[in-house]
């Protein structure tokens, strides 16, 4: 069977790569893209590059930013003696979006997972222990780690590891999700309810 | 709420502009672009530009190439009696994948539509015409639009059109699909497998 055109297999292998993206939404993505104007094609791949180009990590809490420090981090009014350590930079945002918390993060990008050789030195970690030890303003630090194996054992080393200098260590509390279904719960999660439990 | 970076945010609010991809799809895209090298990221650029830059329509045909005529058109082997109009060079793929049809193509890049606007002279027809007028060799056109009203009234359309002249022109069956399920075929399909029943 003949293929397309090179150029235009080369943009469905390309765009195949892509998480979630098969290879037929390669070829019906590949198609629309043809179907932009040249200036609507230039503006998709010059928003690729300019994300990769613009974009790092603040140097403070390791989300992403185009500045030296990220908003939060350069933020005054933010509240510094919390500090809430996450997986991801999209971890920040979901945080955010809950509008209440007011304090910094810690960006961990990955967790331990001694199962895919990533051990505490693979994260963002020492720079969190480095940050807690130039700075006493900070009382509490949350872990908001995802609540599979790995978050919790990156939330465990880290509990650990911050618990003889004095300082507080929280975890997020798991349970059913509001507006969950307490029939449809898996037992780990429904476990982790009941011994969340608080009085009423 | 505060934003993402800006570069961030520009490259997902591209990205959710492709079809079928949300803003939560964007975003995850988006990440993963993040995630990639420079390299990487460049490439994925390219071939976007790349595919709008080095793609054009068969002179000939209308179907996608990147030469002046496509690889069927240009191809001496194929069957210079039949032509198989279709609505899109996906559909010539489509074809193509039965390995069966041996004739040539026309691309209409669209259907007719009076309800939204698209008469005979806004796709791809005007052509068929010219190349059947200099060329006597075409014996048979087989219309394999898609089986809905535009489609339809595009087979229709043709038909009237070519029939004067004296060229067979075919529509491809309408039925149930193999593999199909006789009690979850719409009654439309059944009918029309009903209608186009063959003896055994």
């Amino acid at each position: 069977m003949k293929q397309y055109p090179r150029a235009l297999n080369r943009l469905i292998n390309e765009l195949s790569k892509l998480p979630g993206i098969g290879g037929k939404t390669a070829q019906r993505l590949a198609f629309h893209i043809l179907s932009l104007s040249d200036r609507e094609a230039e503006t998709l791949a010059e928003a690729i590059v300019g994300a990769k180009r613009g974009l790092r990590y603040c140097s403070v809490c390791g989300n992403l930013t185009d500045q030296e420090q990220c908003f939060i981090c350069s933020d005054a009014t933010r509240d510094r003696s919390v500090i809430c350590v996450v997986e991801t930079p999209q971890d920040v945002m979901a945080m955010e979006r809950i509008r209440e918390y007011r304090g910094l993060y810690h960006v961990l990008h990955g967790a331990i997972s001694p199962a895919e050789g990533i051990g505490p030195n693979d994260i963002n970690l020492k720079s969190l222990i480095t940050r807690l030890q130039g700075d006493s303003e900070v009382k509490e630090i949350i872990i908001a780690t995802n609540p599979n194996i790995e978050g919790e054992a990156t939330a465990m080393y880290i509990s650990r590891l911050l618990k003889p200098a004095g300082i507080k260590v929280t975890r997020i509390a798991h349970g059913i999700p509001v507006g969950g279904d307490l029939e449809y719960a898996d037992e780990v999660t429904l476990l982790k309810a009941v011994e969340g439990r608080r009085e009423i």
